[in-house]
């Protein structure tokens, strides 16, 4: 029942004074997001605009290293062959990053999501210091940059954070399992790499890991799910027809803080009880009986040679998390849930007990039976959001990066 | 990161085939929305579309009842004094509905939002019958519509169920706390009625109250936050930029089902622990050891007088309360909490326990602090907003009710 005049008055802004930016990013997003690379006719039939306009802005794009044709391909039909239009490789990239409790990764993306450089840095950052932290960050980056051909243009940064973060470029409010506080993490970073400049966006890391899973769903689907992303801590993400719903301050998705029992053990957060401290991996590995920086694989291991506390420890999990799914699902109505991070490992330990609990508790389970799967992104997930989300600013707004 | 393709293409369908259909239902949606009644150059100006266009659109529909003239007001600035447009009084009105627990309700509301008629009928529909229970419905209809003047055509009824519905117009899945399963409510009422015809749209009864609240805020806001309907059920909705989010299948809002306790009493729904076993009316005058047919104010009166039973109910009703709002605002990040159906009339009882667990599990309130109000429409809510669901599609699609 909103006014529709706020949607009227910003297309007719549109039409006024930027049309051919707008039109630019349009193109640009077809391409990108394209499942078969598209003709300059094929997004002329999508868009309703001209065939000469989509092919003086295809060739701005090209001109600019943004897109590249591919060879043409003879149609069914008379006329010219169709020439394919793909998003360019090898010439702009974003680096994607991660600070998290048990390692620090970055990936280096391309326009045409290739990966041109990766590096993952085991560490320890419980309780840990931003001082320390955010300079070997800087460390993992420059390596990063300094490894791409350098004809290849660095659009920005992203950076994927355990916690709640000001959307895109704020401060660091909380991140309770790196004990870190209204942190500007942006500042500090951009002082130590003496980039004062440098485009960045900071988000939380189950949101970014979400618009990867989402990203490489597009194609197929499903385009609306509830994502878990399972570490030491225990983010999660609501996709809605393709988009991350970031919530009022894009700090939306904290499942991990669910109420399991308020008697229950102190978590990292300073509350009781909640989800982390009964199906994060501290919380797996401890009631297994093993030390919680050992990676996850001891504790499979443990379960499959029948060890009953590792057994145990995953039937806790698997209840608590098939709990909090179920609270969640019937406040939002969806019907798929995504596994990721550590949880799409562990998707044959956790599914049955996910799956018993949604059918006990999910009211609309009956009429619309509740889907488990597992995360298509099992590597990087944050780090490829990361720079997904950065490359995305450049979509929408190519001009900046077009000599013209 | 969704193609932008479906939001071109539906833009264009417009433009060629039903474009004064659509700018026929955009000016009555602003003239229907306004705060402060506006002219037609007014709609001019926040729309784009010509003066002459708006003149031609807002005559037609004056001529068919929809919209009346208010006296002209000479403006600051020289020119023609403006005539002020208000939707019509008396001319087109809708029979809102709902069936709950404790009673049947009826109001018929016109455009102009004026109440042309209504009643309330207590009763006990604990595990009751559809098929006595819905032919009491019909009797209420008819003696509404029987009431108000037979000038006013009937654009439809809508029906507010405490339960899953199949939106808009489906069978009825459950309602745990009528003992409802798998009814077509709106198939055996128009049969009833022996009305084929008669538009009828069926939603979750919180869903309804939250779109009758949103309406009230709409001027001033709040226009995004979470309402809880407390009855002996509880519903819940989340409404973002002033629209109820439905979820996949409009199944959205189901707060009452929270589990507090797995180890708790048996629900309606079939589990066990869900939040209005603690939080619900029966609930709470169970623990306060009185009757659940009482009404609520016996609660309240026992509370006021130091009861200790009483007392200890409100204490459990809102830690409870307070552990679900708290699941719900890390998930989907809102800042307003909004207390609809009886709880507007337990604010005071309730709200210090709400925040108190608030303050202690919301990831985000140290940075934004959450606000629990009470409703703004604390009578016959789900009603209202089942009128307003109607009378919203005559304003979408006005030309049915136009003679042209």
């Amino acid at each position: 029942m909103a006014p529709r005049s706020p949607t009227a008055r910003g297309a007719l802004a549109i039409r006024q004074s930027n049309l051919r930016e707008h039109n630019l990013g349009l193109v640009l997003r077809i391409i990108v997001d394209a499942s078969t690379p598209p003709s300059r006719a094929d997004i002329a039939a999508t868009t309703g605009l001209t065939r000469a306009t989509v092919s003086s802005l295809a060739d701005a794009l090209i001109e600019a290293g943004l897109v590249t044709e591919l060879p043409p391909v003879m149609s069914q039909r008379a006329g010219r062959p169709a020439v394919p239009l793909v998003a360019a490789a090898g010439t702009l990239a974003a680096v994607g990053m991660e600070i998290n409790v048990d390692y620090l990764s970055v990936r280096v993306i391309d326009l045409a999501g290739r990966v041109l450089h990766q590096q993952v840095r085991a560490a320890n950052f419980r309780h840990s210091d931003p001082a320390t932290v955010i300079p070997e960050l800087v460390g993992l980056f420059r390596t990063a940059t300094g490894a791409v051909d350098p004809g290849v243009q660095i659009a920005g940064a992203g950076l994927a954070i355990p916690g709640l973060v000001d959307r895109p470029t704020g401060p660091v409010r909380l991140a309770p399992n790196l004990g870190w506080r209204d942190v500007d993490v942006a500042k500090v970073f951009r002082a130590e790499l003496g980039a004062a400049q440098l485009a960045m966006v900071l988000d939380n890391e189950a949101t970014l890991a979400a618009r990867a899973e989402s990203d490489a769903l597009r194609a197929h689907g499903p385009h609306t799910f509830l994502y878990l992303s399972g570490e030491v801590g225990i983010g999660g993400a609501l996709v809605l027809d393709g988009s991350v719903f970031g919530g009022r301050h894009g700090w939306s998705g904290e499942i991990g803080h669910t109420v399991i029992d308020p008697d229950g053990p102190r978590c990292r957060c300073g509350a009781t009880g909640c989800l982390e401290q009964y199906a994060g991996k501290d919380a797996l590995m401890r009631a297994a009986g093993l030390d919680v920086s050992l990676p996850i694989e001891q504790l499979q291991l443990a379960a499959a040679a029948g060890d009953p506390a590792a057994v145990a420890a995953f039937a806790m999990g698997s209840r608590t998390l098939g709990t909090a799914i179920a609270n969640a699902v019937n406040l939002v109505d969806v019907e798929t849930v995504v596994l990721g991070g550590l949880y799409a490992g562990l998707y044959d330990q956790l599914v049955s007990g996910i799956e018993q609990v949604l059918q006990e508790r999910v009211l609309a389970a009956p009429w619309s039976p509740m889907r488990v799967r597992a995360a298509v992104v099992r590597e990087a997930a944050a780090v490829t959001g990361a720079a997904s989300a950065v490359l995305s600013q450049v979509i929408d707004h190519p001009s900046g990066w077009m000599h013209q």
